[in-house]
């Protein structure tokens, strides 16, 4: 069965897909492969913010107290957070705020996450973690300007309905700590825009509680955060895990959630931030690195914007220590790039998304069609994936009739990226290259050869103002196709057969 | 029929294949797109040395007349000399210098060669020449040590023996301009390297006179060079020309006559350079941009190494302008390269070259083997090219068994790049866009991508010591296939069914 | 006597003076050399348009006719065209185009101008001069977009009125010319903005001419413009010349007749450009390279916005060739920066009136003051120029007087940058080093460094609001000096005195 | 009185100040920052090798313990090890290693160092450390190869005979480690260098007791280490200290030690290494940043090589964590760069030590000259520094007579660059700014030009085959003077009273 794409957009794409991407903690921004990294993906793919934990742990350095006269004082240091957003902002990407974690001094409990160390408790002081707030708040406005921080959300802590993100998950403390934080974060400036509560899957009946809470009292809110995965238990082997996955479909279903279960509420009509999401909430688990995540996370960048503002990739990058140091160049990361920046191919789906047009013509269970202003259609288009280990599918078909070019267009040049189990696919080869675990600079440069997508390019004839095309998709393809109406210099004097002078 | 690959090299992968590659003349070397394409051959193949027309030429502003105190004088000036040498040594690439044009103020006469309009006359002074000459080597031995410009071959004049380049092509005169020019090359430094005649194709009977009126007087000689072309005569359309080709095999048939022909006079055993080579010799012939023309000069590659010192593939870039300024980006240039750098398939066939190992294990009509010295062994395969208009060969077959690995050596990494009708071809896809002759950056980057070669991997069972490579060629094909033993470090817990925890 | 700089700003400093800059011919801005100082200019100075000759020249490649089926046709090709623009933008600097010279295929005559050759005779034929022309805006427009090519002033041919620039001087022929052009450049698109007549000095009896052909006629005309320079008969030497030059108010007084002349005719109210200004017209005056250049352009920068709305310095690069290849590193360019990128003093003018703030506070005949928004005070002030011949002037003095800061400011950091005859001033250092004409790796570094201002920076004490300047100028010394007002961290704990631990 | 400098060399210029320099923990290696800076370092000063702590501790993530099969295994993991040493070696450095600290999994206790908490107890098992130490030498060994790896030092440890560094600074705890290290070192292969034993001024008597155990016992030695500094002890102040500071010559004598106290032992003649030195070994003390500093230490890099085979100033970069992270841009850091590349007085002497020619022509107390090999004489000269808080000496004189150039030398062109209390000092320009903590961008753009020594240049008569130096150094100045003859090229037509043409 063709499918024939309409001529009239149906609507726009939103930017939702990339109006955020995560990151590991704070202080990686300061590495070279991690700023490198950023560069690539803000010339391929240009998120908008990017937000990771930890600005207010230990290891920024922001929070000094000190003895002077007597008296302990605390001084706000900025060194690293400076360094930081300068190069945010000169690599064209802004900070999506997350304040916590609790550094040591001001902390109640000895609590930690991580391997690097997050405290989790409650601020032994409220008066403190508001000054804390405040100095690093009006920090940023002063050296960055009101115009630019407030385009920059700030979101109260991490998931603290789990108890090892929030001493106890407790809700009244965390409200407690949101209420401090926004009124604090308002004062400095009532234009920044503040929200919480970041909750991770499954606990839905937070947003209830906040919206009550934050309605009954009158706490600025600005906008409404929640996560998103679809993994289920961590099967642990050494340096790894494996995990059953759900559907993509309930990405989606918990993607809705807040704005049904807000609209009744004080809430009701805020942006919603997916502030994280993934198939997998493991670091280690090696799905992340497959041809098989670009395909099962295609239709949720692709349908995603209609159910929330943003929804945000859970991380951009393999540079990450929550379980430690990887152990492996590939290691079942969460990142669109490994160390070194190879591209996996869950960034060549987010390069391809960034290649679509803004008219969305139609959309279905296994494509997506735009145009852009200059008339260019781009076919983004994905082979299924069945998470319950079924037998799987080589050859998916997908048949199209494009309405395309107008009057005096005779061809219409085709060009195709495809990344699959084979092509595009850098875990595939370093599989087969017995995975090393920290390859040499002949096999990083095939590697980096092996992640590059598969490239075609043809003529195909426009006929009665449509051009026709059929895609047949290996096992766990995604596949983009840009089609570009041909205007034809050819001289009349061009013949093909007279190549050889024959 | 499956070939044996013998385990003990033949010998050893000649360099001669790049020790020089040619160029466009001299000043155009200023230009950011020349050095950009120079850094990006540079990187990829590694030329030892460049060769190109025009040093003294008026353009190159070498030779400056002046009147003072009533007397005419001449300064020599190297600011544009100076200027491109440093940049040839920044990008680790050497001079091979040809003495010519002739100033305007040495001129006998006004007969110019090219749009560029290099003067052909002999000089009106020999010793004027011989000022000219000596100031020039001086300089260059002053501002870079006799160290460095004793590896920069110099030779005299360019085709003399054609009446386009030479006035008359007139053999005596030719003689005696280059004994003047060697004598002085020698006065400046023994050690320099001077040689000719820098014949064009046909012209063989000049290197008999040129080896008997050197040895008869003592001239000094330190290399014999000679041009090589296969392209019949130019049947003329605008802005470009077809021509027939003869069989690759005669290029290596015109490299092997100076050895032959040389071999009982005073210049047997001199090194032989081909100075220039290439199909057509015409800069507007569109057979340049072809894969086919990647696969007819692939065993040229592969075996004039036992037959020269050196073939110079003229030239590396497309920037080029004997016939003027180009009016398209494709426009059947020289160049592995077009202007902004767009890689022809004849650039990746060098690329390949520039992968093989150095011991070679065996060559046949349509392969080439070679080991590195760390064990990995690279294929170089081609398709038959057939030049007189017979029906395509799609699906040419090489089967080969290779030994490869130790004891331990399970299987090896194979990886695959090709260049063909469709692969690596960003001519094809010009055609296909429409021939745009000044493509807009959209289309420049789908031509890019275009560009790059097909990649392929896959990993191969070792039985018995060996791999068994089965090599399927598309038409026009040009494919390096590299062969790594693997070493395994597979962990005992891993385990491909379990990726989605089932 | 000090000076007492008003609070209140005067009004803004006008954007004239960096409105446009010069460049030698076309095809010139290939080169890396050219790109790379375009580059570091527009970082340090940033100027809007670049001016230069040859867009229709031979060396361009755009008129090229051919023959077909018997029939002689004109391709118009734009290779270099697009290339060079691409890189302009890239830059961050956009044409001010100039219409000429001639193609030999359209030219009437064999007149030609400069080493370079470029053809100043009229075309053969009006028509195919007008498909010229339009074949090369339509192409513009249809590759940069309209909303770009309309910010790009339109200039009809070179300095028409001196029989090098147009054969005979032909007043008449050049209003048809620009007739012509201008017609066709509205037909392109009415939004395009067209003028001349470009004169050279002393020719101001054009204007009128121009203006009662313009207006008696009904043709297109968007600006106005002239050309500028101060400098007597040529006196040569070989490579170069010497001449006298009038005072720098001269120039000013030449930038002000079009708005004088011009205000009763229908041209009235029309922007006027200097399209060209300098001290001397040549380009082998060592003036050029000298710090008493900077000195007596220094007031012609500050005050030039008042009398135009632009005035382009001709040129930026010393990469120039209307006299031949230059024989010498420095040889009396009129680049602000030599080849090889070494700045000369008045480039550090052009360099520190981009660091001016736009408020003006006050001008004098050694001085401009201004202050930028974030409440930073500049002071541009100059040491004089005697073109007589008189005794050089020592020491000369300004004192100031400066409101700057607010409430709890207690201090400025005061910086200052310094070019003269001492400082910042390569061509001294190279004459030191016995002028060589092409100077080795170690002497360019030795010269990079002696282009470079010297630097100091002292904090100033604030009373009444004020911070007293007391600047002492050496011979012809330019200097800029910023004031910003100290926000004082110092920490309480801090002390001088216990450095060392005693 | 004039010092005649003889013409004749005295000796070469060792390069043991150039051997090594010191660095913050491992992991800062990652940093962009880090990077670029080192990549300054190695363009302008260019050490061979590269020293600091860390590389065995848990941020490294070398030593990783993990389950399988009911069993306790370890896996040894180099993916950040490689990712620095891949780096250094691209930069132009090689490794001097060190082994430590302890892993967490073999540590024997609790005991750490440094905010970032290095963990400084012995190991747990000897066989565990042996094998710790195999497995990552091999690794280096087979990632870059045994030509390279030979070449860098490995050292046992840091400052054992220091209780914060060796639990207990328990000297046979330490011989045992040394010992298991060095056998295992020297298994792996023979040719690798060790050596120790690393300690901290002020216990050379563990010098001696290291040679008897070490000569005792047949253990492996290739080299012998300590550490030099001379500052007295810590006054505190918040995020900083002040501490009295010996005369530089006591970090002479401190250089002179082993080879005296070893002359007579098994271990004479060995290598020697200062593996640290500076004045201060506290990373807070204000001093670093200073030009008294640059003054007070060019006697020691003038001198040292005649005592030791090298002295690795503590540290390059500001970027180093063992205090916290820094609260300020400068805060008395090691650096010779702070953070963000802002050039210390101290970086400077580095920069000049640099320049020098290997021959030494003469020394003395405030003075070094030399020659190259081109005949290029430069002299570093300095002020005195009073460590005693004597008055400060402004105006200090030196006046010498250099022999230089040849027949035809008519005069020298010198060049000086100079850093001083007011030149090349950032660090004072920081505190006229009143101590930004996180200075802004502009604040960054004029501290780099207040880093830049103050340059000048002159001619200077060469009589009697002599120039005459007359250096007036104002306070705390340390400077470079570079003489070179000149060759003139002047044309006969050069007039300088021409340059207006009058």
């Amino acid at each position: 069965m063709r499918i024939h794409v309409p001529e009239t957009a149906s609507g726009r794409l939103s930017d939702a897909w990339r109006f955020c991407v995560g990151t590991g903690r704070f202080e990686l921004a300061l590495r070279r492969d991690y700023q490198d990294s950023l560069a690539m993906i803000q010339r391929d793919i240009g998120f908008r913010h990017i937000r990771g934990h930890g600005l207010l742990s230990d290891g920024v350095g922001v929070c000094r107290p000190y003895e002077y006269q007597g008296a302990t004082r605390t001084r706000y240091a900025f060194t690293y957070v400076d360094q930081v957003i300068d190069a945010y902002l000169d690599l064209g990407i802004r900070p999506f705020l997350e304040l916590g974690f609790m550094p040591a001094a001001l902390a109640s409990g000895e609590q930690t996450v991580f391997w690097w160390a997050g405290n989790v408790t409650p601020p032994r002081s409220w008066n403190q973690w508001a000054d804390l707030v405040r100095a690093t708040v009006s920090h940023l406005v002063d050296r960055y300007g009101i115009e630019q921080v407030r385009t920059w959300p700030i979101e109260v802590w991490n998931e603290p309905n789990l108890k090892e993100f929030w001493a106890g998950a407790d809700r009244d403390a965390y409200h407690r700590l949101y209420e401090v934080s926004a009124d604090v974060v308002k004062a400095v400036d009532a234009s920044l825009q503040v929200g919480g509560p970041a909750i991770s899957p499954g606990a839905d009946d937070w947003l209830i509680s906040f919206a009550e809470f934050v309605d009954g009292r009158g706490v600025p809110c600005d906008f409404v955060s929640k996560h998103a995965y679809t993994s289920g238990p961590a099967q642990h082997v050494p340096f790894g895990v494996h995990q059953t996955l759900a559907p993509a479909e309930r990405l989606l279903e918990q993607f809705a959630t807040p704005r049904e279960l807000l609209a009744a509420t004080g809430l009701a009509g805020l942006p919603v931030h997916i502030t994280e999401f993934n198939s997998s909430y493991r670091p280690d688990n090696p799905v992340h690195d497959t041809a098989l995540h670009a395909a099962y996370l295609a239709p949720v960048l692709a349908n995603g914007g209609d159910l929330v503002d943003s929804f945000s990739y859970w991380t951009f990058s393999d540079m990450f220590e929550e379980v430690g140091v990887p152990a492996s160049l590939f290691h079942g990361g969460f990142g669109l790039l490994t160390h070194r920046q190879l591209r996996k191919p869950t960034y060549h789906l987010y390069a391809f998304m960034a290649r679509m047009g803004e008219h969305v013509l139609t959309r279905g269970g296994d494509h997506l069609v735009t145009r852009d202003g200059t008339g260019r259609v781009t076919v983004l288009a994905w082979a299924p994936v069945d998470v319950t280990g079924g037998p799987p599918v080589d050859g998916h078909t997908l048949r199209l009739s494009i309405p395309i070019g107008g009057l005096g267009t005779a061809s219409v040049y085709m060009s195709r990226s495809s990344v699959s189990e084979e092509a595009g696919n850098a875990w595939a080869a370093w599989c087969e290259m017995g995975r090393p675990a920290s390859p040499g600079s002949r096999q990083l440069a095939d590697l980096y050869e092996a992640a590059e997508p598969a490239r075609s390019h043809r003529s195909l004839p426009r006929v009665g103002g449509c051009v026709e095309l059929d895609l047949v998709l290996s096992r766990h393809e995604v596949t983009l196709v840009e089609l570009t109406p041909v205007v034809d210099e050819t001289p009349p004097w061009w013949d093909d057969d007279r190549l050889l002078g024959l």
